[in-house]
Formats: structure tokens, sequence, C-alpha cells
């Protein structure tokens, strides 16, 4: 049993533990594509926006027959024609003509530029005074400005972003080739656990708060929750429950018992799933440390699923989870560029302990600039739900000063 | 048509457009919840966690039982029973006794605190000795403790974080009464603009590629997005779009074509849908400028329909539905407390110039700690999409120098 007691650092479970287990392809419809994440990089068919572009209202010229001309001295330009948006221009630029342009309209042959509507006066029927040079190129994108044949419109491992979709959209690429979502599937244990809809609770039973929070935690993670269900402190009724679901998932959590004794049912349960077996159990975290991660590939060659087993309060669970378990869910879905976190900086209102050697998280209140803590024990779920965010007391710290500066990572 | 060109600011748009129209509410279940907006407050119909539970694996004992004892005086105690999880005590604890405990089970009758198992020995079968003393009420999360009856567990108007739901399903709450997502038509008009879908582009033909990732962004703001198709730039056209569209649409967009006359044959179409009518036409931002923010109620005692006209390049419309449309769509969805946006704080790699009395949006990417501003015509989305963020210059400011510390809104 020694081997369950191998207790890590965070960082080192960020770094080290990274079970092979990725999810497949599939192809979906750009409107289904937020946040999917491309199985590799997609590369613009044709040149972007595919002809030359007129960035004004104005006049497509020459732009030799508009040097040294001013306000005092302005150019003499004959309008020749208009290009009419959406199509193919009539007519062709040839000295001393101009011809009308809408912003967006396609540049006509002869031309190099073009002069802002702002800049121009109507001298006669038919005629235009310029009163300000360009220079070639002005006023123009050019046809292959936006993207060449071949240029990387989306990196692979990315997840979408809006106006990524805009650029596939424009590029013509109307469905991707991204990662299934890792199906995550969801136990609890505790013989004291009941469903959230119970409307009755027996003497000593709670409602399984942490599922239906890890769900979200698993979206916001890319991956598509599975409800395992709740089973009985038991190691055998565990390990069944663990192994039948394991060919469809592509990370177990399991929502641990809070007694010493559920937690070593669980431990038991996932130690016989199968090699490389359990990697620590015991996290160097405040609150979190009953936190079991594993790796289990039952069938030879098959790559190994990661396995999370979670502290038995919920507020623990929770705060594990968002540190250790999203990034496994990203991992596993083929996100290797996770999304920005919101945060900010705050002022700590008050001193704050913490054991070398161990990270600290603590949940605080934001207001006029002041992290404010908010503590109760590690059962309480109401410490999590009045909270803004989060700090971290890094493992080497021994505490945080009041008045320091701190990063608070806010709940979005 | 001087009312068209009424020119205001970013600030006094995000102040004073404030349109009536608010969503109805509908109910949805705990599984669907996340990010949705509940309508009112929800309270705890009963106490949290309902009973007083253990916090840790020990002994429940009675506090006075235990004044005085030390590693060389310990006292010591008689196991009279051993809760188990999720069931009734059946022994009480009277002086001299002490009952097993797991973490979270029931705290039995007659005991006041729980004594760790570390600081517990059996002296012999069926007695302990006890080695620290406990204050009343140690080891113990009260019956209320999480939430008295009638507390409030979620606020009204802010979108459901994953722990809320947890608290939701911890106090049995199942379903919750949330606003309805506003309904956002999107219109693209533009003679030159064709489906996504358009494999082969004729002369002058470009993709719509603005619908596409305004509909992504609708989405992030808690919308649903309707396409309402593409339009030819002709008034009676789009006003007639636009009016078979109000009646099931919480906001209307008009993704407008770029060059003038269908940027006013949009303003036109607006103008003509009823009052309150056009808020401003012009925006001082840049990229952004040619905006259109109109309020429509057809119908007399209607709450008005907020109606917002981008500009027609894909870069500055998105630009502008990032800070003037997303926290309209929040507000139609009875959003008061908009998520977090990330961002981070980096210094500027060279200076940046800017007009007073506009608001400049610069497009960064963010590298080792420094924001490098990414150019390019404001008609190019691959500005957008190179972008890992950006940053503002306020209306007051005349620019940015070089090495400054900027705040860098990140795209997630």
């Amino acid at each position: 049993m020694a081997e369950f007691f191998t207790t890590r650092t965070v960082a080192a479970a960020l770094a080290d533990f990274r079970p092979a287990r990725r999810t497949g392809t599939e192809t979906v419809s750009l409107r289904d594509a937020l946040r999917r994440v491309p199985a590799g990089p997609v590369t613009a068919p044709h040149p972007l926006p595919g002809f030359a572009r007129s960035t004004v209202d104005g006049y497509a010229v020459r732009a030799a027959d508009t040097y040294g001309v001013s306000e005092g001295l302005p150019g003499y330009l004959t309008v020749t024609g208009a290009v009419r948006m959406g199509a193919e221009p009539d007519t062709a630029v040839t000295p001393g003509t101009a011809v009308a342009m809408p912003t967006g309209g396609v540049i006509p042959p002869g031309a190099d530029a073009v002069v802002m509507v702002e800049y121009t006066a109507e001298a006669m029927p038919g005629t235009i005074e310029v009163v300000r040079p360009v220079a070639p190129g002005e006023g123009i994108v050019r046809a292959d400005e936006d993207a060449r044949p071949g240029d990387e419109i989306v990196p692979g491992g990315r997840p979408l972003r809006p106006q990524d979709l805009g650029m596939l959209a424009a590029a013509g690429v109307t469905s991707v080739t991204v990662h299934k979502k890792p199906v995550v599937t969801i136990f609890s244990t505790g013989d004291e656990v009941v469903p959230p809809g119970t409307a009755e609770l027996k003497p000593g039973q709670v409602r399984d708060a942490t599922a239906s929070a890890l769900a979200a935690l698993i979206a916001d993670a890319g991956g598509e929750p599975a409800f395992g269900g709740i089973v009985p402190d038991d190691t055998g009724t565990l390990e069944k429950a663990l192994r039948g679901a394991l060919p469809a998932s592509d990370v177990l959590v399991i929502s641990a018992g809070s007694s010493v004794g559920a937690r070593d049912e669980t431990a038991n349960a996932v130690a016989r799933l199968g090699p490389p077996g359990i990697w620590c159990h015991g996290l160097a975290i405040k609150p979190g440390k009953p936190t079991l991660l594993a790796e289990c590939a039952p069938i030879s060659g098959m790559a190994g699923v990661p396995v999370i087993g979670l502290p038995g309060n919920p507020r623990s669970a929770l705060v594990v989870f968002r540190l250790i378990g999203m990034p496994v869910v990203r991992l596993a879905g083929g996100c290797t560029a996770p999304p920005p976190q919101p945060s900010t900086r705050a002022r700590l209102s008050r001193d704050l302990a913490s054991a070398t050697g161990r990270l600290d998280v603590v949940q605080v209140k934001v207001s006029d600039g002041a992290a404010i803590p908010v503590f109760g024990v590690s059962a309480l779920l109401s410490v999590l739900t009045a909270a803004d965010g989060y700090i971290v007391i890094p493992e080497a710290a021994t505490g945080l000063d009041a008045g320091s500066e701190v990063e608070v990572i806010l709940y979005g």
C-alpha cells in the first residue's frame, strides 16, 4: 500500500502527469465549431480577399497622375466609369482618367491607387479635380493581403475563437476537422451521497453537489461530461463501475467519499484497473491533499486513460479539478494552447500563512482593488460561491503579507 | 438626414444606449443551467448541510472531557460506538465516552467537538487516550453553516458558474428560472456578399465572414444567434426583412455593406422601422466609426428592440460588436453582472498615436511581457486572427509611448 501515499506537488503533476490518451477527430460545420480544437492547421485554399479591393470610397487612378497636385494646384481627371459592388469593372483606367469606386469594389485594370472622395471635387460633369497626391498602392488591399494560398489561417490545437470562424468563412472553409470532445465520466462515491433530486434527506445524507459542478468545469475545458452515477463505498463495486466506463471514456473522475475508509476503497479500486497505475496519492495542495492521480491502460497497447480521484468534500474537489483536472481534460482533447483565464491584480487585505512545500489556494472576494480572503472549513461550498476568484500561494512561499500585490484568478 | 450623423462616444453608448427590451423567463434543469442568467435570487429552502457533520476522521466527544490533556498527561475515554456514513448515530456521547466518527458523519447527541484520530491512540480495547484538548465546535460543521434557510445561494442577474450549480444541487434545487436567451438576428447586406459556402467567387464577390464571427460573439454573450440572411443594398428590401424579423428578435444586428451608399440604405431602412429611432450614426472609435445604434418599438407600448448597424468591413464590425454589441445582448438577456474578461498587463513595444476624443482599439500580439501592435488596414481580418488581444486608447489620450504599461484584453 506504500505506493498509495506518494505525495507530489501541483507543479510536478502539471508537468509530468500526462497520460497518452487523445481523442480521435470528427468534422463539424462552422456553426458548431466555436471553441472546438482543430486537429491540425487550416490553410487558405486561395488568396484572400481574392481580388485587389478599394479600402475607401473615391476614385481609382494612376498614382502618377496625382503627383504634385495640391489644394492650390489641383489635377484634373476624366471620369470614365464607375465600379459597382460585387461586379467586375467594365472600364480600365488610362492616363488622365479615373473610375468611381465604392469601398470594397474591384480595382479596375490600369489603376494602382484610390483617391478618397474627400480629396476630390466635381470640376464639371465628367471631370474631377484631385487636391492630394496618392502613392501607388494607397487605398487598395492587395488580392492576397489577408492571406496567400497555403497560409495558415488557424493553427491546430488552439480552440477556435469568433474571429477564427470569420476567417474560415471568408476562405470558404465551412467545415473543420477537430478533436472529438473528450468524454469525461464522473463517478460519485460515498454511502452518504444521494442524487440532487432527492427532496427529503434522511439523517446523515447529503446531495451530490460535486458532480453537477464538475460537469460544468468539464464543459468549460472542452469535454463532454457523462454521469456514471453514485457508487457505494466498496472496492469491488467501484472497480466494476470504473471498468465498465473505461472503454467509452477519455478521462475518469471519481468524486470520492470523504472518510479515510472511502478514500482507501477508491484507491484500491483504481489500483486494480490496470497499468501503469497510481501516479500519486496525495497532492501538496491545500485544500485538496487527498487527491489521487492514476493512468490505466487495461488493454495492452491502449493509451493510458487518466483517472482522477478527487477529495471527498465539494470545495476541495472543485479547487483540485480546476487546477489539475481541467488541464488533463484539455490534453485529452488535443488542446495545446489553452484559453487565457480572467484575472486581476489586487492588494491582499490581511496576512496569509502557508506551509513551505505546499501550494495554498485561497478563495477571495475582490472589492475596490482589495483581495479579501473568504474563510471557512474546506467542507463549505458557500466559501466558493461567495468568492469572486482565488489566489495561489506557491510552494516556495511561507505566506503573504497584508498589502502585497496578488494575482486573483477570477471565476467567469 | 442630419440626425443620421450624430456621432457619440463609446462611453456614452455604454452608459446611455439602453433599450428597454428584456427577454422573458423559462425554467431549465441544472444540467442546462451553466452560464444561464437567473431571473432572481435563489434561496436555500432548508439549512445546509442540514445536520452537524464531522470535518475530520476521529472521535466525537464532550470538549470538557479533553481540557488539560497533553502528550504527557492523556485523557482516557470509553468508546461506546461508531457513526456510519449516511446513517443516524445510534449512540449518544455522555461524560467520559467517545464515539468513532468518519469525516462527514452525523455528530451524535451529547457531543460538541471531534478529536482528530491523529491526537488519539487506542489505550486498550474499547478505550482511547486523547493527547490534545479540543474546544467546543472544533471538528464540526454546524447544520446551517453552509446556508441558513432563506439565505441567497445564487444572485439574480449573474450567469451561473460551476460552483453555483454545485450549491444549487446541494440544496436540492434541480431547476432554475432563468432569462430566456435573447434572440439576436443577424442580417448581412452588401451586393458583393455571398454565403460562406460559395465555392467559386465571381470577380468582386466576398464571402460573408462577419455573420459567422458575430454568431460566436452572440453566443459568448449568452444570446441565441439567428441568421436573417444576406439582403441586397436596397432600403425597401432591407426594411421589409428587418420588420419581418422584429417580432421574434430581442436584438437586430446588421452587418452593413462597406460603401457609403450601402450604409445610407441601412440607415434609411432602420429609420423607417419605428420610434424612438436612431440614437447615433457614427461612433468616436477607430476602427468602427460608421456604426449605427437605434431602438425600435414598432408597436405602441412595446419595449424598444436594439438595432445595431455595424461597419461594412469584418474587422471593424467585430471590434465594435465586442465593445458595444455584447453588452447590449447581455442587457437584453437580463445579465447585470457580466463575467470578467481575461486580460494581462504588458509593455507597449512602440509609440502609438491617437486622436483626442476618439477611442482607439489596437490589436496586439503578446510575447515575453511585450504588447506588439499588429497593423493593417481595417478591412483585414487576418489582423484579428493574428492578434492575442487588444488594447484600448481612451478618448482623452493623444497616444501611448513605447514602454508604457498597458492592459491587454485577451481573446479567449
